[in-house]
């Protein structure tokens, strides 16, 4: 926002439609009521708004009706992990963090507002989140770096009393879950008999890893680039410290590739490559996520010479993981019920729910909804709103 | 936000239409475009928005070609200073904000979101309002008490490079000044003549006399609740220091009322009350603002017994001195140029444009255009647009 008067574009870039389609942005504020004459105004503003203020100080639990607070989501991000680019900073993550709220409302009906923190230091976040609270139902936290990304949100969920989401986190592994659980299915094998490789230990890598384990994965082992975590490596920071403790039953050493020879599930969220050869070295019915974007580790094509299902980020591909299966209705189910927290439980049931909808029409192909299934909010929705007052963390 | 589960409402409300209006909120964020399929997508979302990113992290001016950011404005608030309610908190602050938002659409449609704070320190809100302001090309400080929204508002505008505008303090002045130079055309006297007394010394009682110091006016003198502030007056805060060194040239001590004898002018903003006795004082062809709500400082009706010209703050009497009149059009002259302020010079030219507005109808019963007057917010965006451009503090 640093422009100079008279500055001129650097080059049209009206040749790619996506400029022209973002031009003033993706999202407009607009009042619900009609503001006509001074009878309008006077109830939805003064006078009459001061009853309605009035009413709320001395029952603060009727903000909840008479605000849009309840219904409203901030996603905050810091703009330092936007994408597959990295640190761009705020301004620059402006256009993600509108098209999140522009995917929250088309495909659930919630109301989001960006909001691009230029602040980087936990506390600094932290700090920052808590004192916007009292405007939003609830928070999504997206594209913020690891480890940050890990702290913020445990300190966050800690403090508020609303809906504290990393979506890069959580949403990927909800939606990476409920794909490998039909995977899992189609080819008659439990959870818990599946070894599983992880590639990457950030944001999403640690959160799939652990939602993984939670929902009884047999074992898995987790690389970063460095190589394998396992218990006893040098400089592990406490998230992969913990991890090292909770996977790699053997103890394997070195590079993913080790840990592939014989694994029945690969997921790559890391960025990095995975030979043929060594995808080749999997077990039979071996099912590969290889999620990285705009570029899998490995080409769908060539996997799935070796593997029974293949899945990957991409929308021109089989099994599209994409977190849009998930967040909106996440957000939708737990404003809905004006839940205090989303829960571990509320996100395994997310998960059952996105993967019941495939049903009988399980096949290799298809093992995830598509994000355009006019399924899939309502049931995630439901499924997070019921999970919820199933634990008691429900207002309404 | 505090509420437990199966909480019931203390009564119902719905017997006062206010509340059935606000139930749910006034507010909704929509989407600009619209995504009914994977190409769709893949523009407004990944990948094709990761190149509108990218143009932005190189070029940072784009961000205001390609994101809402340039057009949307935090309306910011701690909850302290409430409509006339007072220190009631954000939770219930939000439906005035939510009022100012739908305001700020209705008449110019300029986008906001309401942000209200749980933190009232200096340092804390201006901290956050500075992260925040990335996401924002303006920022609208509301009901935010005095003597903190003068430093608040201060530190923010040399910070940002964005328009910072406390509406408290100008929107009422720029209102006040406009009617007040009709008052006096209408009394054939220029402001150079005029001697006013300013009930109020809060955020909007130095405002206005700020702004009339500075359009011209002959003398001020103010008073606050332990009377007129005068040079020599013992424990005034430097906001009072201030104004005593620029006011009351005749060093008037004692109540607001030994100033009015005499005085052409009475402006009330403090919520307190004036005698019929002591406005039959004042000069002839004297001219009252009592512009506290809901109750007047004096009645009207009793007021014009005694002076030629009466405005208040209510729509149920004529010369209603309403905000509405100047923030939407403001932001929106600010907005359309990318100002980096809102000056001095802007406010002025916003008061001169709705003055302007009552041209040849002016009479004693219409000083100030009514709120739904459609001419009043593209007068006011035209006057700030050309000021900024006047004064090269536009972008554009």
């Amino acid at each position: 926002m640093a422009a100079e008067p008279n500055s001129t574009e650097p080059h049209s870039y009206d040749d790619d439609p996506a400029f022209p389609l973002h031009r003033g942005g993706k999202l407009e504020v607009r009042s619900t009521i009609a503001v006509r004459n001074k009878d309008d105004l006077s109830l939805a503003y003064t006078p009459g708004v001061a009853r309605v203020c009035t009413a709320i100080a001395e029952h603060p639990e009727l903000a909840y009706d008479y605000t849009w607070t309840s219904k409203v989501v901030a996603v905050v991000t810091d703009g330092t992990a936007v994408l597959g680019l990295g640190d761009i900073g705020p301004a620059a993550s402006m256009p993600v963090m509108e098209g999140k709220s522009l995917l929250f409302k088309e495909f659930a009906g919630v109301d989001s507002v960006p909001i691009a923190l230029n602040c980087t230091g936990v506390d600094e976040i932290v700090d920052t989140v808590i004192r916007l609270a009292p405007s939003f139902g609830g928070i999504n936290l997206e594209d913020i770096s690891a480890p940050r990304c890990f702290e913020i949100e445990d300190r966050l969920r800690a403090a508020l009393d609303i809906p504290v989401f990393h979506d890069d986190q959580h949403g990927t592994a909800i939606v990476a879950l409920a794909a490998l659980k039909n995977a899992a299915r189609l080819t008659g094998r439990p959870l818990s008999s599946l070894r599983a490789v992880v590639a990457g230990a950030g944001a999403s890598g640690v959160a799939v890893t652990r939602m993984l384990l939670n929902a009884g994965i047999g074992d898995i082992a987790v690389s970063d680039s460095k190589g394998l975590v396992y218990q006893g490596r040098d400089g592990l920071n406490p998230i992969k410290l913990a991890l090292a403790a909770d996977t790699n039953k053997a103890g394997l050493r070195g590079s993913t590739e080790e840990a592939l020879r014989g694994a029945d599930v690969f997921i790559g969220l890391s960025g990095s490559t995975v030979q043929e050869s060594s995808v080749a070295t999997m077990a039979d019915d071996a099912i590969v996520f290889a999620l990285s974007n705009p570029t899998p580790e490995v080409h769908p094509d060539v996997a799935r010479r070796h593997a029974r299902v293949v899945a990957t980020g991409r929308s021109d591909f089989p099994n599209q993981i994409n977190n849009v299966l998930a967040f909106p209705g996440i957000f939708k189910g737990a404003l809905e019920v004006r839940a205090h927290s989303i829960t571990e439980g509320m996100k395994l049931a997310a998960a059952d729910a996105l993967a019941a909808i495939v049903g009988d029409d399980l096949s290799a192909d298809y093992v995830i909804p598509g994000p355009f299934d006019e399924r899939v909010a309502p049931a995630v929705t439901a499924a997070v709103a019921d999970q919820a007052r199933a634990e008691g963390v429900n207002r309404i």
